[in-house]
């Protein structure tokens, strides 16, 4: 490994803020119709992707898309999926694999970004819930054999996203996955929405620990009375 | 709950910032000649706190305390913990419970600030490792019932701490625990320390996240070449 010719041959490190142009991508969000879902909808919209939300039921979607404006459209989940180059899951935790499994043919080669934060709240407040795969993204890679899965935007506040009033959202995005290209395409995305940043943060072996992170940001909110979100420093 | 009467017996919300004085405390720092211990050590000594250093070795907690300078003494663990107020447990994981086990006595009554990250590391990189007890913060708290236990100062880089030349860390510390008296206190102290601010982030059985997520900042610092830490941001 430390033989001249090696590492005259090893490319220089790609710049990691080098991603790809993603502008023409059709992205759907299942689940499109809760607020995580319909607040990323509609800042990607904003931000000029074409955007599909997915809904159990079509009609629910299609008003749903009507409200947010900005060209979404919507259509039932197996359309949003079929429709759509990247599709993001922000389903709640309780029908997450219940969803997947009835999307599997659909879903095939697409990328799949989960978003899913599995939480349980008591009166102590909001506690993370650990899935037997590991996390809502590895279940998801497990029920997805023929997809691509990443993991991402799971820190934002549903509040300020769907907020006209909000132009920029102050927050980097931590983004998981095996394949860098994959985690370049969603690190683009996220960048396109004013004030976010997408952030490579490791394989989905570590998405546990981000998806549960949101029990603690409900900490600092409740204390802050805030939207609290995460920006990584020195990068 | 929802009477006139207790509604207007709740005392205003308090200010969050609002922490106190901990200028005269003294912070022992168990596993204070690792690079870690060392460079809170450092920070804290050079804020003005006074520090003492434990070791297994209390020769070589003199000579990393006498390099150290800022006026942090060195100690064999057992004494460092009786000297203190404050103890920050900064040993390898390997170690946690059986020093912790060994010190009941001396950290009786006294406020623990765990600050271990359980981690594995292979060829892909870091992992992050579940101990039985949900976290290393909540192992500290189920082996020291006569102590007070918080969890704060994981995701600092040991570099920049040791860092003589750098003058501020840019970064949050999340701190995590079951008392307010002992967070506020914990916040101060990571407040001392230029640029850093100490953030309320929940209860310890909130903890293992936080200790796992360093797994996912040195993801970052790979791909990067950086020192990540993290700010919480609408706060």
């Amino acid at each position: 490994m430390t033989s001249p010719d090696a590492s005259a041959a090893k490319p220089p490190a790609r710049d990691p803020w080098d991603l790809p142009d993603v502008s023409g991508l059709v992205v759907g969000v299942l689940g499109g119709t809760g607020d995580q879902g319909r607040g990323l909808a509609y800042r990607l919209a904003r931000a000029g992707q074409r955007v599909v939300i997915g809904s159990r039921a079509a009609e629910r979607a299609a008003s749903a898309a009507a409200e947010l404006g900005h060209g979404v459209t919507g259509a039932a989940n197996a359309d949003c999926a079929a429709r759509s180059d990247v599709v993001i899951v922000a389903v709640p935790w309780d029908g997450h694999a219940a969803t997947l499994e009835g999307l599997r043919a659909e879903l095939a080669g697409k990328l799949v970004v989960d978003c899913v934060n599995p939480l349980g709240f008591d009166k102590k407040g909001a506690y993370a819930i650990r899935p037997e795969e590991g996390s809502a993204a590895e279940q998801a890679a497990a029920l997805l054999p023929d997809s691509r899965v990443a993991a991402a935007f799971h820190h934002l506040s549903a509040v300020l996203l769907q907020d006209a009033g909000v132009a920029e959202i102050d927050t980097d995005v931590m983004v998981l996955g095996e394949a860098r290209a994959d985690t370049d395409i969603v690190q683009a995305l996220a960048g396109r929405i004013p004030g976010m940043r997408g952030v490579y943060a490791g394989r989905l072996r570590n998405a546990h620990q981000v998806e549960a992170l949101v029990a603690n940001l409900i900490s600092v909110n409740r204390r802050h009375k805030a939207h609290a979100g995460l920006r990584v420093t020195d990068i």
